[in-house]
């Protein structure tokens, strides 16, 4: 519904494979020095003179993981360049190429891949990433984005999902739940959009939760902060599927259990605003929404005086024995064990 | 026409996304030295410690590159591997990673996808590389393979595209046409089917050419006996589009010409029969057919005498200035130019 319908159509089988690669990457600079050939060969070349090599690769398909009716393609391109950069960043690293993969039927015109390709881009310069390679292909229904990403971090840097140990502080950064509220209230304006097309969307105002939800960032920035204060994380994940999901995913990597409390959990006010009008629970959508690709960390207690330094990064819970569970201490107080299934708000509000 | 129809279905639903990733993963064995780890965190780590990387990516979509009616899953997963190989090789270097991303409908069950995850860690074992990460997803219709290969080579042995110089020799490994010839007799076979589902396809016989096209091999063999006699290639490519598209990529990005002699173009006995009884010129399979993933490579004058020893290269032809442009020396002695649009059989009957 915020698409521009009056765009210029160049059909894609006016260029051809080769046409279409050549002009899409044709404004692409390399700025980093690691990348030692991009695209034009078999291969790209990428050097091996600076830390360890971390690769990561995540698929986005119209239909299943977004909505064109209002995702723009711009958006669409830099969150799913972004999403990759994220998993760069929840191992302390940096991202420096990726690969774009990108398959679509003939119902897009080459504009709209311009537009695509555009956000790809825009997400690349601004995080200094090099766009080294991909592929082109139509399919017979619908878009399909596959990224690979190339990170670097120094091997004593990494983190892993499993390096949690007792009593160490679970930590996040920014805010949950936001990316969730953005994707209800599109979905919501598409229903009534549908219904009476003459209705415009009842989007001012929301511009927080909606940009959480169509552009979200990657926190490079806090892997740097840590760096700059001399912190390295027993563990990191990034938030995709929830923090539920997530702080599971480090308990049983790291065999640990944890106590997050529902009072330290940080949403932003404009997220709780829309939790309420859409009768949702705002630890709902923190714990299961997903899409926040804020980080999830745990640190030694004697980095504690050193993080607080770090604005953005809010102390949620901390590390028990795997046999004390994975748990939330709700607000009144009691315990309730999270799940894989996520948060279960039924049973939060029996006790 | 060729699958089993009464395998065991289980529905994907039933293990969801970790469960399936886990349970397709649980089997893949680490074997390079340089993946420090695999599957299980937000990346793989891949150590720095020989050679620089080299990275590609290919995509394979149902429909576009594959036919469910003639191509067994487990094929498929061999070819979308290998075909990925196979860059690697071109660059002159050894794969030794790969991520797999997998979108497919509810119309595959868990044994399907088993399937082709069984021909991936076939292709996997063979060429000594690992699986170490990926991402699985539904689609609305049909089956997405998206496949990221990270190789090594040491950066003083890297072969590109734009080394060939004035009169260096035009060699190819193995013979091409053959994969071109197979996918002509499926997709022949598979019409008698559709008219008549009681006759059964007519393969018998026809061994060579059918695995040339449903099971590739990357001929990292050629990569190893090149080096074992001291040979670097000027320049070299895989032939995934045909002969003629790939030596104009070479003359094209090396800025010279060059001359083939349509007889000395590698072509099996089975593939010129099948040719004949098709009415094809096997010239023309060879020249456009492509998905042969032969090594097409330069050397320079002096590796002449090396280059004897190593089965299964033939010189095909030399590189000229580039105004001289890019032809072929046809049987009857005629000058004919490949173009972007390759061979162009009229032409070569004309004069």
């Amino acid at each position: 519904m915020y698409r521009n319908k009056n765009i210029k159509k160049t059909e894609l089988a006016e260029l051809g494979e080769f046409g279409l690669i050549k002009h899409l990457t044709r404004d692409f600079k390399i700025v980093n020095p690691s990348t030692l050939k991009s695209i034009g060969d078999d291969a790209a070349v990428i050097s091996n003179e600076s830390g360890e090599i971390l690769l990561s690769t995540d698929l986005l398909i119209e239909g299943v993981h977004f909505d064109l009716a209002y995702v723009p393609l711009k958006h669409l391109g830099y969150k799913a360049a972004v999403v990759n950069f994220s998993d760069i960043a929840a191992m302390n690293g940096t991202p420096e190429q990726i690969t774009v993969s990108i398959a679509l039927s003939n119902r897009f015109p080459l504009e709209a891949i311009e537009e695509l390709y555009e956000g790809i881009q825009l997400a690349s310069d601004k995080y200094k990433v090099d766009i080294v390679g991909g592929d082109t292909s139509t399919s017979n229904s619908g878009l399909f984005i596959s990224i690979t990403v190339v990170g670097r971090a120094n091997k004593e840097d990494i983190t892993y999902r499993d390096g949690a140990n007792l009593n160490e502080l679970v930590y996040v950064s920014g805010d949950l739940g936001a990316a969730y509220m953005g994707l209800l209230l599109l979905k919501r304006e598409k229903l009534v959009f549908q219904a009476n097309p003459e209705v415009q969307p009842e989007l001012t105002g929301h511009d927080y939760i909606l940009e959480r939800q169509l552009k979200p960032e990657a926190r490079t920035d806090i892997v740097e902060a840590l760096k700059v204060h001399g912190i390295k994380p027993t563990s990191m994940i990034d938030i995709s599927d929830g923090l539920a999901s997530e702080i599971l995913h480090i308990c049983d990597s790291s065999g640990k259990g944890c106590m997050i409390y529902e009072d330290k959990i940080p949403v932003d006010i404009t997220t709780s605003t829309m939790a309420e009008e859409m009768n949702i629970d705002p630890t709902t959508a923190a714990l299961n929404g997903g899409e926040d690709y804020e980080l999830l960390l745990t640190i030694k207690q004697q980095d504690y005086e050193k993080i607080k330094n770090i604005p953005g990064l809010t102390p949620i819970g901390h590390i028990t024995e795997a046999e004390d569970g994975v748990n939330l201490i709700a607000r009144g107080g009691a315990l309730v064990p999270l799940t894989a299934q996520g948060w279960d708000a039924f049973l939060k509000n029996k006790e």
